[in-house]
Order: structure tokens, then sequence, then C-alpha cells
């Protein structure tokens, strides 16, 4: 494909995830099936509260992720320095989009570098797992790290999105192999990321097996990239193939459950429609390590920084208000027995 | 019943099945039920996939048939020519409406001969099971084959819609019998099929002993016959019963299940109300071998051929879709263990 | 109660059930769980369908009962009288509303007598059993039975309904032992029956203890006695009961599977909100014998006799449907294992 | 928080409670999965009802109590007042607001003392557990139960309101221990209560470990104070906040159930979401041996006293029309098996 192409995607995605309705709706996080059993005595103060975490050798302020969105264009850039500048502030994890198109096209690197924004968070390389059987390979991946100066690659693995999307890569053969090589030897970890679908416990295992560090299990429930390219569609068909499968996928809390139940220990990400502090706690309750949220950060970046920073305090005191009225005083705690319930 | 009665009443079908509310409401296939699990690495090219099959001792490109569904007309006669041409084209299978009308009519026979048009499918003749208590014998069943050089025949069997519909032929009895003779001695296979209101898993068990060699479940959940006699009812009473048993039947998926439990082998067909490749999908994941599909064919060939051209284009999409989506390259390896899972 | 008020509170019945809002909203009759098993093969013809019962000794054309509604007015002589020659051409039972006031008022008599339209039917006196309390003893129930010629006289209990009436009597106390000594006094049967709240089992089987010899259900889902008689509220508070314990009792299918499990050969009626024959089918599924129905027969009785024989027929038909879409010939077979299921 | 912030805060809960919307949504009491099973024949009249309960030491002539609410400004002097005089006529208990401004500000006492008009009632102190974490000890307390001549204090604990609300008090470190500590010394009983977010099984363990008296569940499913504060928010993150955790919490039925089965013998006060009579049933026939009211009682005294006395009659009435409907004469006995199933 030819880099303008990727690019013009780029744009395109963005601007069809804040203004048009491709978030799922006969399908759902699964999450509000969920009820934290509320504490009436807390036996805490407000400053008892602990939100930080480590992950993936990092230590993070609060459990939450700036999931992997952008990158390849001007308004990219500037939306990526926001998020980074409020990642720093904050001490949160984030990711950047696709970095396949700055391999391609150098001129759009400085899209994606955040670094100097950034110099101690968690931060992210992504790139598709598919591109593994399109001439990528550990050298590859190993630029991509290193342009970003992050601490771990994370594959996203999208094979709906592909699908449906036109001239989408569908070679998806022989991927976990290929995977299993770069895990290897690449000097950082590699996380496996789905965009929207989910990761089952059967896939997760798979991918474990293969050497990946980390999965964030990206479920059903939120932003439907089968809606997204039903909106970019070319021909009717793409745009029914959308329509048909804009639903499709396991919902986030499926997904969760059942990777901690085949990896207690494997770091997590829970990503896929969390909309709020109270999704992410639920997320962290069920076995998650860290929460993920796009669209989210995307809405808000796209407002003002104001907007990006009132929407990073209200996840930190929507988390805050969960630990307090569960009595439980770390977040790292919240998966406990006992703190999480199903709903009645 | 008069020729002209039996053809004015397949016209009626085809215009009420077009215009008029006559899908089932409080009912549903029960397919919404399940979904597919999703996966992320499914290790296949577009290229890998397969959607052929065998059905009744024939190949099959996808393991979808064209339901029975008319004859007798000018109109029916350019519908059946469509849909076998695109039969043909994809290699489908197809099956004609009821040709009784064609015995007593004999200048009607050419509305039903499609095997110019598709020299190569599976095709399916047609008659009411209760004609086995009304003068048709083995040697009418054999006609009726042969004017269509059908390769096995449809035996639809429908006591509610002969119930609801002005002189609808009530009278059962015996039938069973019947059925067994004919099997032994029709020279084709002979397949049993309701018409929307479902086969039970006993009733198939009893089929089966008698000799039928498939089962169409034609379950509940879609074209609802008595929502379409109560449109051509001549009195309140048959109006008002075609309201109350409107939503009458087993759901196809519960048929499904039912018949496969009883029978893991029987060749089986799924329909009643499946809409697209992805219910098409589900149906075989719960065990038939291919899915019947009426009501979306009608609309689409009742447009243009263009239509009914992107009308099969997109179910074989679907399924494509389905099959790289749960990482299962071939058709008939849907109802394997772990591909579909009941929603959470 | 002065005998002009019971009059004019019988004349309001009428109205309010046929003109406002006092079917039950939030409580339903159960009977929408289930669904019956479709039989494709019924092996029966229209002839070989056989609705006739016996209960109470006496023969029935078909297992329907025309609920106790009235009497006492010149429009509940009209009713009645076209109510009992529907019966009679049915072969069908009927009850009369409450006689108790053609025993305060003997003028009112032949409002209530219907023998000379009805001389076969089942025919079912009818008084509220909380008259044993307030003077009514074995020769007023006898001088009841005996004015009507009845085979049978219905109790009818109704706790809620004289506990919201203005002026409602609602001494209960000692009932059972009155109903016990009226059981082994009384010539003909009497059967125990609430007015829409329902029976349980356990009360089902204190009434079978003193010795009554049929029970009809009466349960929740249909008219709201609570409804009624808010509609004739004389007090913010009577209006307000009326509303908080609208949706009051034990819906009917409970009642009926309740019952029929402590009592498995009781001759047994299912009222309280069966709206067609598919309700009445399903009703006799579940245990019932006979199926009652009220204000389906009082809203065609009120428009005309042409509309009640219409509303006779149509029931007719809908349990033959019935019949013959599950293949059991005989209506008193309807119980048996297989037939009915729960809804999926 | 100065004094006069205090007397704001509750005018504005006042009107914020009786014009904004503030009740739960997406969370009910649980309440309405229940339903009495009738009993049609009760065996009982009107005058053999028996609605007198015992409540920590007292008697009362209905199991019902005017939940704590306000006082410290001229509205709230007149609301107590009606209400006190209501729950003197009809033998209710009652509770005033948070009395800590009566102490900050001891001309606003008046506003809180209704002895004279109640001298026999069972009458609650209130004040916020939370304040032993902020200068209160027993002999603050003692001063609350004294200025109001009490029966007993209940100590509010409100977690998530105190979070949400601008300058709430939020160290609830070591309240346990205070707790327990007041309950060895004050000379009355002390009642733990929620305010609608719920007490669970474990934490009522805890509490009464502490050496409370009774506890108060104050469940989910009412009048939610995140809402209320959510109202009188001062920044966008607390109005936020609100919205986030306006439906937190345990419905009430679930707390009545899980206090219960670890404390069959604790005085249990039922409330939160509580309508009507009929919800006030079936919370004591889960447990709770009285049930307690605040929006309806508030809507009722904000009219006029009129409304007021028609409220509590209705209540009674209601009451009443349950015990005679489930044939249980004492309200008292409601708990017992087989009066409350939950719907089928
Ligand atoms: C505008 C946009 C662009 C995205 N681009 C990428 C991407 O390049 N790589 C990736 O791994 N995920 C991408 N995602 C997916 C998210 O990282 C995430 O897994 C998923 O969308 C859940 O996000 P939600 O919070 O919006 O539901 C993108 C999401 C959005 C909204
Ligand atoms: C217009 C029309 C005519 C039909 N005629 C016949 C028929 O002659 N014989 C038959 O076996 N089924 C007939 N069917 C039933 C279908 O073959 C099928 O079993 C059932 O309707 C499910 O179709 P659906 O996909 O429309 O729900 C007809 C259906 C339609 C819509
Ligand atoms: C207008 C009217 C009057 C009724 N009067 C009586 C009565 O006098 N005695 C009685 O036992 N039941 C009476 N019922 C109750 C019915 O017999 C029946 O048990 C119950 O209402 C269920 O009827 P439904 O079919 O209307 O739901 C009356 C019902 C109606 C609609
Ligand atoms: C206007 C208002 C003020 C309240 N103030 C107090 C209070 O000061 N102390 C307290 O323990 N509960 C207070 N409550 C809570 C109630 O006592 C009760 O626990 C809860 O709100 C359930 O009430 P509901 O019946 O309105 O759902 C108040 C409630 C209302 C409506």
């Amino acid at each position: 494909m030819a880099d303008h192409q990727t690019q013009s995607r780029k744009a395109d995605h963005i601007r069809i995830c804040l203004e048009e309705a491709v978030q799922c709706e006969t399908v759902s996080t699964g999450l509000e099936r969920y009820r934290f059993r509320h504490c009436c005595l807390p036996e805490l103060d407000r400053c008892d509260l602990d939100l930080t975490t480590e992950f993936l050798g990092k230590s993070l302020q609060a459990p939450l992720l700036i999931s992997s969105m952008t990158g390849g264009t001007d308004q990219a850039k500037h939306l990526n320095q926001c998020l980074a500048a409020a990642a720093q502030r904050h001490g949160l994890a984030m990711g950047v989009g696709s970095q396949r198109v700055a391999l391609e096209k150098p001129e759009v690197i400085p899209t994606f570098t955040v670094r100097n924004q950034a110099p101690d968070i968690l931060l992210l390389a992504n790139v598709g797992a598919v591109q593994l059987n399109y001439g990528y390979g550990v050298d590859q991946c190993r630029r991509l790290v290193d342009m970003l100066e992050a601490d771990a690659l994370i594959l996203h693995i999208n094979p709906l999105q592909e699908w449906i999307q036109p001239q989408g890569d569908t070679n998806f053969r022989g991927l976990l192999g290929r995977i299993a090589t770069l895990c290897t030897q690449l000097p950082v970890p590699v996380v496996a990321k789905e965009v929207g679908n989910g990761i089952s416990g059967v896939m997760a295992q798979r991918l474990l097996e293969a050497g990946v560090a980390a999965i964030d299990v990206a479920g059903a429930g939120g932003t439907s990239w089968a809606k997204v390219e039903r909106a970019r569609a070319q021909t009717p068909l793409q745009h029914q193939l959308g329509t048909t499968f804009g639903d499709w996928g396991i919902p986030t809390a499926e997904c969760l459950t059942a990777v901690r139940a085949i990896a207690p220990q494997v770091p997590l990400i829970a990503s896929g429609g969390l909309t709020n502090g109270l999704d992410a706690a639920k997320a962290l309750a069920l076995g998650a390590d860290v929460a993920g949220l796009a669209r989210p950060f995307l809405v808000a970046a796209s407002q003002s920084e104001d907007h990006l920073e009132a929407q990073v305090q209200l996840l930190l005191a929507e988390l805050a208000t969960v630990l307090f009225c569960t009595g439980v005083p770390r977040v790292r705690d919240l998966a406990q027995a006992g703190v999480l319930e199903t709903r009645g």
C-alpha cells in the first residue's frame, strides 16, 4: 500500500472515531454485569489511597494506559504530544499508533516520537503483527522500538479489520512462529494486542507459549473496527460486511476472566470499551494490571489540553473513589476476592 | 383445488412475502444467543479458505441452498431462472417451489424446469408430503423428479399452513407409512422439510426411521406461513387463527441442536429465518451441513439479477469472514467444539 | 349492604371491565413462558380431533367454561341469556355471577336463571365464600343452586377485592370450617375459586381437605379486581390501595403447576388472563381440565350474539389447531409429557 | 466546615430531594424480584391484624420508621415537628437529621428537639460516624442524645457522600475502634446506618462485633446521595463523579438477606428506596424488624400535615392489606417461611 494511503487512512480513523457511530451496539464489554461490593467503613483516609503499580518493569502512578492510536500526520503529531505530556505529568503508560508508515516514510517519524515530552513513562511501540508476513522482521521491529525509545513493542492483531478494509493484509499464515522468533530476538518485551475483538483464553495461551511478555485483550464493547472500516468502505459489499460484523468479538470482561484463568501471573492489559474509571476499576478487579482507553482520551485530546487534563484527573478520581468505597487502599489489590460481585 | 387457484396462490405468496410483515416477531431463530469465539491469530490467508462441501452426493462450492419457493407463473419462471443461474455460477444448491400445479397443468412445467440454466447444481424437486394422502404416489413423485432432472425430492410438511389456509389439505393420517414406501421406491433421496415451524428431534427420528435421507428443519424465526396465510384469509376466523399462531413453532437453532443430538450423521439443512452469512455460519456451527435461505434470495431476485449476484457474493463473503475470524479454514469444520459459544 | 348497592356495583363491574384499563400489567399469567412442541407430522385429519371432555360428571363438547360474571340487572340478564345460549349451542360449561342479590331481592332471580336457554350444560351457581360468615349456611346455598338448577356451586374467595372495595366483607375467620360443613351437606359439588389473585398449592390442599370437589385457580395476569375496585374507589386511600395491589397475586400458570403437583387428580379449572384458545390449550397442557374465560366472553357478548358466536368458534378453532399441530388427537391428552415445553 | 455552610447544605438537601432527579436508575432495591404468596383464605378479620412490634425496647404501633432527614433550619424545624406529631399519633419511630450543626451552633437545637410533640415514640438521634475522627467522642454523642431525649443514637456511615461532596470528611481511619469505644460508653444503644449505598453482610458483622445494637442497611435503589451531591457540585469533576457513582451500592434487598444470614437476631432496619407499604412489607418479610422511609415522608410533609397524615394512613393500610392477603395476622411474623417468594 502506498504511503499516502496509509496516512490518509490514519486521518480517516481519527475523524471517524470522533464523528461517527462506531461503538459496539448489540455487544457490550460485559462489565455492566459486575458491581463493587460497597464498604461502608473503609478505615481509610484520602491520603492512604495508592494508585501506583508496576508494569513491564516500570513504575506507573496509576494503572492506566493511553492506548495505541495514532501517528503519521500533523494532527496525529499534535495528539501524540498532548497525550504524552499528560502521561508524563500523571505517570501513565502510553502507546502510539501503528508505526508502519514511519518505516516507509521516514519524514513522518517525528509524528510518533514523544520521548522528549515523556522521558519517564512506559512507552509502547506499535505495529501490526501481520506485517511479519509482509517483509517485517526483527530488524524493522527493532527500528520501531529504537525510533521511539520505547520500553516494549505492541504487536496488534486485527484479522477482522484487515479482512474488511480495502486492500487489507490478510495473510495471517505462520504468524505465531514469526512472533515466537521475534520474541526471542527483540531486546524489549513484546505485547500481543487485539484492537476490539478480543483475545480468548486459548489464543492467549498460544501467544504466551510463543513468548509474548504481556497481553492486551482489547475486547469487544467499545470502538468497533468493523464499523470504522464500514465508514471507509469503497464497495457495498465492504459496507455490508462492516454491518454484519460490527458487533463481532469477545466482550472485554469475558476475555479478562478467560485469560486470567489460564495465566494467573501474566502482565495483562484490559482495553476495549472502557469509558470511565469505574469501568477501569472493574477491569482491574477482574484481573487486569493496567486499563487501556483509546476513544475517551482521543475525544478529550482533540478538544484541548485542558480537556485532556480534566479527563485524566477524572479517571484518577474515579479510581480513587472505587478504592475508598471498597475499602481497598491499593489499586494492586482490587482483584482480591470479595471486592467485585456479579449483579444479583 | 382448481389449478388456477394454485397458481394465484403462488402469485399471492410471492407478493405477500415481499410486501407484508410476515416475519416472526415474538419468536426468533435462537441464533442470536450464540456468538463465534473470535480467533485473533487465524494462521490463514484468504486463499486458504474452503467453502466447498458435499451434500447428497454432489459437490457444492458453498454450503448454501436457495430454498424451495416458487413455480407455476410467469413471474415464478423468471425468478426460478435467475435463481438457477446464480446457483450454477456459484455452485449452490437450489430447490423449486411445490410442483403440484405442474402435474395438474402441464403447460406450467417450464416455469419449474431450470436444468438448462443450472446443469451442475444440486437441484431439489418439491411437493407437499400431504399430497401422498391426496392421490400422489411414487409415480407422481418420480414424474416431479424427472421433470426437473432433480437430484432429490423435498417433501415439505406444513400442517399449520394447510390448517390455516382456505381449503387446506388437512388429512395427515398415515403419512409416515406412505413416506416410508416412497423412500424405498423413489430412485432419488427424499428430504423431509418443514416450512417455518420446525422439525423436532422426535419427529426427525421418526422421519429417518421412515427412510428419509435428509432433514431440512425449516424452523421458526423467519417467514411465518401462518402470517402469510393470514394475509390471504377469506374469513375473520382464518385471519385470527393466523394471528394466534403467527409465531408458532420451534426456533431454528433449537431444531438443529435437537436433530443433531439424535442423528449425528444425517445430512441436515438449516433453514428458517437465516438473514445473512453470519446466521448461516452459526447454523452450520450448530451442526447443519447446508444453510437454506428463502426470503433473502427472493427479495434480491425480485429486484434484479445484479442484486441477486450481490446477495450471493455477500453471503459468500460473510461465510468467508467467519472462517477467517474463527481460524477454521474449512466450512465443513465449523461445527467442531470451541468455535461457537453461547453468549455470556 | 343494601340491595340496590349490590346491583349498582354489578353494573359498575361490567362497565369498568369493558371500558377501563383493569388488566394486570407487571404480572402476567406466565403462560407466555411456555411453547407447544410443534409436530410436523400429526398423522391426523380434522375429523380425528376430539375436543370433548367430562367435568363434574357432565360431558362437555369442549373444555371451556364461560366464567362466572354477572346477574342482578337487566343488562346482566341479557348477557347471561346470550352466554347460556352459546354454551348450549357448543356444549360449554357456564357460571353465573354472584347470586347474593337474588336471595336478598327475589325479583332479580330471572336475571340469573338460564336453564331454559341451556338445558344440557354444566351450569355453576356462584356466591362469595365469605358470605358463610355473613348469615349464609347450607340452606341459602341450596336455594342458590336450586334457583339455577345448577350442577355445582362455586364459592368464590376474594379477600383482596373485599378488602379494597367500599364496605367489603372482610371477616374471613373460620371460613374453612364452614366450607367443610357446607361440602358435607350440599347435595351438589362445591368448587373453590379465586377471582384473579390465584390459589396456591398450600391453599388448594386445605380446600380439598375441607371437601371441595374442584378448584378454579383464577390466577393473576388477567382482570385485576384491585384495579376494578380502584375505578370504584370512594376515597383516595382506596384508590391508592388499588394501585399498590393492582398486580398482586400468583400467576395462573404457577397456580396450575402448584395445584397439579399436590393434587394430581382433582378436577381443576384454569382461569385468570386466558385471552385465546392457545392460552387455554397451554393451561390444559399444564394440567387443567377446563379453561375458564371471563372478559373475552364479556367483550364479545356485549357487542352482539354474532360476535359471541364468532368468539366461541374462534376458541374452538384455536384449540383444534393446537391439537392438530401437536399431533394430540384428544384435548384430554394435552397434559401428557413432551407436548408443552418451556421456551428456550 | 463553617456552621452556616452546614445549614445551607441541609436546605439544599431538602430542596434537591424534592425537586431533582436523584433517585437511583440502573440499580433498584431488588424488592421487585419478590412477590407475596397470596393466601385466598386468610381466616382473619380486619380487627385480627396486629401491626405492633417492639424495637430497641420500645413498642411501636407499626414497624415503620420516619428515617433521619433534617434539622438546622426553620423549614427543617417545621418538618421535624410535623413528622414527630405524625409519629406520635401513629406510634411510629422517628429519626432526626445529622445533629452536628446543633453542637456547633446551639441556637438551632430547637429545630431538632421534638420530644414535646412526641413524648412516647422511639426517637433516634443522628450524627455521622466519621465525626468520631473529627473531634467527636462519647461526650458529644451523649449531648446529642440528651438534647433530643433520644432512645438511641444513629451513627450514619456515608463514605461515598463524604468523598463526593465539597469539603467532605474523608478520614475514615480507625473508625471501627472508635465506634466500639462509643458503644461501651454511651448509655443508649448505637445504630449503624448507611445513607443509600448499603451495608454488606461482612460490614454488618464487623459493626456488630464492635458493639452496635442495631443495623439500618440503607441500601441502594432509592435516594442517591451521589446524585444529591452532584446537584450541589462546585466543580465539573465533582459533578462527573456524582454521575459515575450515582448508582453505586448494594441493593436494599440484598443487604437485608446478607445481614440476616450473618445475624439472625440483630435488630434490623430496612431503608433505601422503599416507596410504599408493599415495599416495606417485603423488606420485613426479608427479615427487617422495621422499615424506614425518608423521601416519601419528606414529599408528603412538605405538602401539608394532611398529606402527611394520608401518607401514614396509606402505609398502614398497605401493611394491613399484605397481612390480610397473606393470612399472617401479626406483622412480626411476616418473615416466616413461605410468605414471600421470588418471582418465577
Ligand atoms: C482512533 C483510533 C486509532 C487506533 N489505532 C490503533 C493502532 O494503530 N494500533 C493499535 O494497536 N490499536 C489501535 N486502536 C485500538 C485501541 O488501541 C484499543 O485497543 C481499542 O480501540 C479499544 O479502544 P476503546 O477504548 O476506544 O474502545 C485505535 C483506536 C482508536 C480509537
Ligand atoms: C415465497 C416463498 C415461497 C415458499 N414456497 C415453498 C414451497 O413451495 N415449498 C417449500 O418447501 N417451502 C416453501 N417456502 C419455505 C422456504 O423454503 C423455507 O423453508 C422457509 O420459508 C424459511 O425461509 P426464510 O428464509 O424465508 O425464513 C417458501 C418460502 C417463501 C418465502
Ligand atoms: C365483569 C366480571 C364480573 C365477574 N364477577 C364474578 C363473580 O361474580 N363471581 C366470580 O366468582 N368471579 C367473577 N369474575 C371473575 C371471573 O370469573 C374470573 O375468575 C377472573 O376474572 C378471570 O377472568 P379473566 O378471564 O377476565 O381474566 C368476574 C369477572 C368479570 C370480568
Ligand atoms: C432529605 C434527606 C436528608 C437526609 N439526611 C440524612 C441524615 O442527616 N442522616 C442520615 O442518617 N440519613 C439521612 N438521609 C438518608 C435517609 O435516612 C435514608 O437512609 C435513605 O435516604 C433512604 O431513604 P429513601 O427512603 O429516600 O430512599 C436523608 C435522606 C433525605 C431524603
